[in-house]
């Protein structure tokens, strides 16, 4: 998707060798207009397939799932990383280890929200090792709905989580994959 | 806002007394045809104050703050709860108690995206304490910029975080009111 390749290219900044940091439009600073652009080409991208739930995980993927959503015309429903007094009932359970923040979350989704009868999209800003989206994967899973396919606004080409999940028979479609960091700038897939 | 009160009462539920739970529309799974909704009343009540940003913090608020800043066509800075390795750079910082999950979090944002120029809007899901709302103010108040005011979603109305934070001279616009539970039941303020 060119415009979000002209983003991350014109506003975006390489640190330490191949940590993209895109804070100041996509998931810290949040640039609502081009996110939904991002909404309206996943929606392009899986109209038709019968979706009717979008899942994502907190934190930085509820706001550009819930733009996403208006597009589909469905409700969102965003896994939580700690178990909280206020989820009641049963929840389907996994777990996601984040390498930015160097730690293993518990994740949680309320079994009230998901079901045999609902066809998913996932929707997440990264895709890097796949430990998060694995973690939505395993939990859609349990609760028997259908995966339908995940929509990734940047995929890092190079590291291992496309190839994982592309394994388990998930459909990913990323909206910019980067090839490599070259001497501190980015190169994208065609 | 009667969309909002008439949600509560046909899809929301009152447990242990005082908690009212509201996962089934705006904090687990999220209506966002109603997030519209109430994004377009928040923009109605303030609209012509020069809000160039809206903050909120992680996680429930971030999808109501990116569909009601569509409405006034601002970017979205959402706090952060935890330091993360990816927020580099200088940042405001201040502390949130969280009764749900009964803890207390350092709240971060970075100082790139929020300056003296700044008129931001504040929003959040829920107001009953005010430590949540409070410390966004903190944060704002550290950068310089002006706080136009909070747009709530639900405000306790008999809880002690909506006389504090008027207190502090913020305006605050709650679009649903909880006088009280009475008998399990939900009233609503005028």
């Amino acid at each position: 998707m060119k415009l979000l390749k002209d983003a991350i290219l014109e506003r975006g900044r390489v640190k330490d060798g191949d940590v993209l940091k895109v804070d100041a439009f996509l998931n810290h600073q949040m640039d609502v207009e081009l996110i939904n652009e991002i909404g309206r080409e996943f929606h392009r991208l899986y109209k038709g397939q019968g979706v009717n739930k979008i899942l994502t995980i907190e934190a930085s993927g509820i706001g550009i799932a819930c733009i996403a959503a208006q597009h589909f015309g469905v409700p969102v429903v965003f896994v939580k990383k700690t178990q909280s007094r206020n989820i009641d009932g049963e929840v389907y359970t996994s777990k996601v280890t984040s390498f930015t923040h160097q730690r293993e979350y518990d994740v949680i989704v309320s079994k009230n929200f998901l079901n045999e009868n609902d066809r998913v999209l996932l929707i997440d800003d990264f895709l890097a090792k796949g430990s998060a989206l694995l973690g939505l994967i395993e939990l859609v899973r349990q609760s028997g709905a259908t995966i339908v396919g995940a929509g990734i606004c940047i995929e890092k080409g190079f590291d291992t989580g496309g190839k994982l999940v592309r394994s388990e028979g998930v459909h990913v479609e990323s909206l910019a994959i980067i090839k490599e960091f070259k001497d501190g700038k980015i190169v994208f897939e065609d």
